[in-house]
């Protein structure tokens, strides 16, 4: 139940992108989108972002873990909820011209909702949630 | 331009929540979430969600500086884009049983898209955008 309710505010950003920053242990089998140059990734959105004269209304923060994180380094891009994965700075630029500055998709990088997490991952969700 | 786009997956997580849980140096006049307890609340509310079954639809995340950090503690709840100013253990969970269980609002808890930020906050904004 979270769909958007009458009296809502208006959006306080156009785009509001969260990019996961989130560090794991070395070794850790499911990865982390640190170790996979999510920082840098982030500090280089958000300073092409301002060039591009999106600063006013687009938000580039840095994320604890997203939970996806095989498929990282990830970011999402509420409040139309599009992730991507991207690696790097090239696919930044994409994502900021042709989704943030256009309005279109950079399909090439987006994750679909049915792109599934590992077994032991989903169990581990599940059972959280049946607690 | 950050409508939804036809052909965009399905939502990911049914309401993906950022807490801020940024922290500056003492003193800074904005002062910061974490300071105002941001980091424990966001916590308490992971912990409580799980609780209450909502762990395997909702994402209770920490966020860098999500920039209204006079009104902070803050969460920001998507896709709907409802904020919240919570300062409380018994604020979120007001929360995560109206907002989140019922998809109803805390009104007296929401924050405004017209809750300006001072003067020289967006002034350095405006700045930044016409880089």
């Amino acid at each position: 139940m979270s769909d958007a309710v009458k009296g809502d505010p208006a959006p306080y950003y156009r785009a509001h992108v969260f990019v996961c920053t989130n560090e794991r242990e070395a070794g850790h089998p499911r990865g982390c989108c640190r170790s996979k140059g999510g920082d840098e990734l982030r500090d280089y959105m958000k300073k092409k972002a301002t060039g591009l004269g999106l600063g006013k209304s687009v938000r580039i923060n840095n994320a604890g873990c997203l939970d996806r994180c095989e498929l990282g380094p990830c970011m999402v891009i509420y409040p139309e909820g599009v992730w991507y994965s991207v690696t790097s700075k090239a696919d930044v630029d994409e994502v900021l011209q042709t989704h943030l500055a256009e309005g279109k998709r950079v399909e090439r990088l987006m994750l679909k909702s049915t792109d599934k997490l590992p077994a032991d991952v989903a169990a581990r969700r599940a059972a959280a949630a049946a607690e």
